[in-house]
């Protein structure tokens, strides 16, 4: 197997890793502090020189580089991205200037998805999810062992399927209860709020619950704390939803949780798998074991070192 | 191209007929009026006789049954259809006593997406997906050119992913705001029981709503009634949120609608496309045509037939 360059570029932070086999060698990192395209690309490239002694060959083969948005895999522009801001940022064409080496770009979640189905816990599944639960969900189809791209590299984006038709929270894309919005730790944070009139004495909120972030109140619901708990089990409630759509839609084997609430580890699985068999109803049940992901931070570069080896996401590699 | 015997068995009707490249030679029908396994097997037999003359192999080298339910793929066994209150019923074990032929047997819904696809509107496309709009709600996804199965073969159960989790019709499965309790021809009904005390005045629904088909609800829509447009609007509104939620998760470079429904044609399709485009937030716009499905009730067996040829339905087959 070649080394090649995994790079996980996140909102606010950017990593840049030397794989060798799924293995990380060798690794650089910046906080991003500006959304600037032109910053923060000078940050992708400060990286890269960083971990591969100025991108000489020797350094790895190639490069890999996950971002939010939706990508053109093609040219590796970025077609649109929240999270930045941008719009048709040419993200590879810029990344090839600077490194003499083939240069792939792909979506985030999806490169998280192939590390994790690749060198994680999906080792082996021909039908595998992989979901991101953190600020927002990113998401991963495995499906009958090739990775979902869609038509416009669009598949996947499986937080932004709607889960509360019309008593949902607004999501940051402009729709009410989208997945994310109902189940990521920004989910958890509204539901918290959403219920704190019930709780006029909780210390949880103290008037601001927006201070809290969403690690405090998984914290405080484990350890009983009757608003932290409320706002818990709606959260569960909706990420059961979530969960039981995609068994109707892909009925995969397994079912991997990574992002900050995945930390959550059994406090989440042991709530949230009798609620996922109860929604499932039409798939035979049992069948889709729901885990905590493995590879934790690094799934990103990991996945995105696997695109570049293979050059591009598109490939279709079959288990 | 060999001529194979694509059957299509459904609650109230089985067709089976002599199939060579997609077009059907010859065909014979009868109506299922008794759910028992045994009468229906016997009707099943009767059929694919009539359309052979014996089952001798001149009238095909296989058989490809598509029948409603969750299918053990391997041995032909019905693991349950809520439709026949079938549960491990061995329906291709009991064919196979009756043919010398190889037989091979999937879900309905899934065989006339291979059906659509490989002879009908979705010639050509990697990602597709087909929705039957009838009674109930059945679908198949074609991703990156491969019929999704899933791990107990229940991908594709579009149907009974949920679109309204709290605000929804009970649907047959037992779970609240199935898509196919929204919006299957059941769901069109319901609308405009759930819309009657608004239009008291209304000949439409004279006190005995439920005696109404679907059909007669959509054309009173196309007509102007107003309660039947309330109702209409209803049903257009959820099921534009399941082809959104179809978008987020395979971004299919296009949906098409099969079943009673979907004659209706662009009255449906004009209405629900720019729905769907409002939901669609994170994918890029307008790559997913809405299309009125081309094979009508033959998908079904037709797409059986295509099983049949490629030795079942977990070959992958790619375009």
């Amino acid at each position: 197997m070649s080394k090649t360059i995994g790079v996980d570029l996140g909102g606010s932070h950017v990593m840049a890793a030397i794989v060798e086999d799924g293995v990380i060698k060798d690794r650089a990192e910046q906080d991003i502090v500006d959304h600037a395209f032109d910053v923060v690309v000078r940050s992708v490239v400060d990286v890269i020189r960083s971990v591969t002694g100025s991108g000489k060959k020797d350094g790895g083969t190639a490069i890999g580089l996950g971002s939010p948005g939706n990508v053109d895999l093609a040219s590796g522009t970025i077609r649109y991205s929240p999270n930045f801001g941008w719009h048709d940022a040419p993200l590879g064409a810029k990344l090839r200037e600077s490194f003499d080496l083939p240069v792939y770009v792909g979506n985030d979640a999806r490169c998280a998805t192939l590390g994790e189905h690749t060198y994680g816990c999906g080792r082996g599944t021909a039908n595998f999810v992989l979901l991101t639960l953190g600020t927002g969900i990113g998401g991963g189809i495995i499906a009958e062992g090739t990775l979902l791209i869609g038509n416009g590299a669009g598949a996947g984006e499986i937080g932004h399927h709607q889960v509360r038709a019309t008593d949902g929270f607004y999501c940051n894309c402009g729709k009410i209860g989208c997945f994310e919005a109902q189940a990521s730790g920004t989910g958890l944070l509204r539901h918290a709020i959403a219920v704190a009139p019930s709780f006029p004495r909780s210390e949880l909120v103290s008037g601001k619950p927006e201070k809290l972030g969403s690690k405090a109140i998984r914290k405080a619901a484990e350890a009983g704390d009757v608003h932290a708990l409320a706002a818990w089990n709606r959260y569960i409630d909706d990420l059961a939803r979530g969960l039981a759509n995609i068994i109707a839609f892909v009925n995969p084997e397994m079912i991997a949780l990574g992002g900050g609430l995945s930390s959550a580890g059994d406090f989440m699985l042991h709530a949230v798998r009798p609620k996922v068999e109860e929604l499932t109803t039409m798939s035979p049940r049992g069948q889709t074991k729901i885990v905590a992901a493995e590879l934790g931070n690094d799934a990103g570069a990991i996945g995105a070192a696997v695109m570049a080896e293979r050059g591009g996401l598109t490939t279709r590699e079959r288990t």
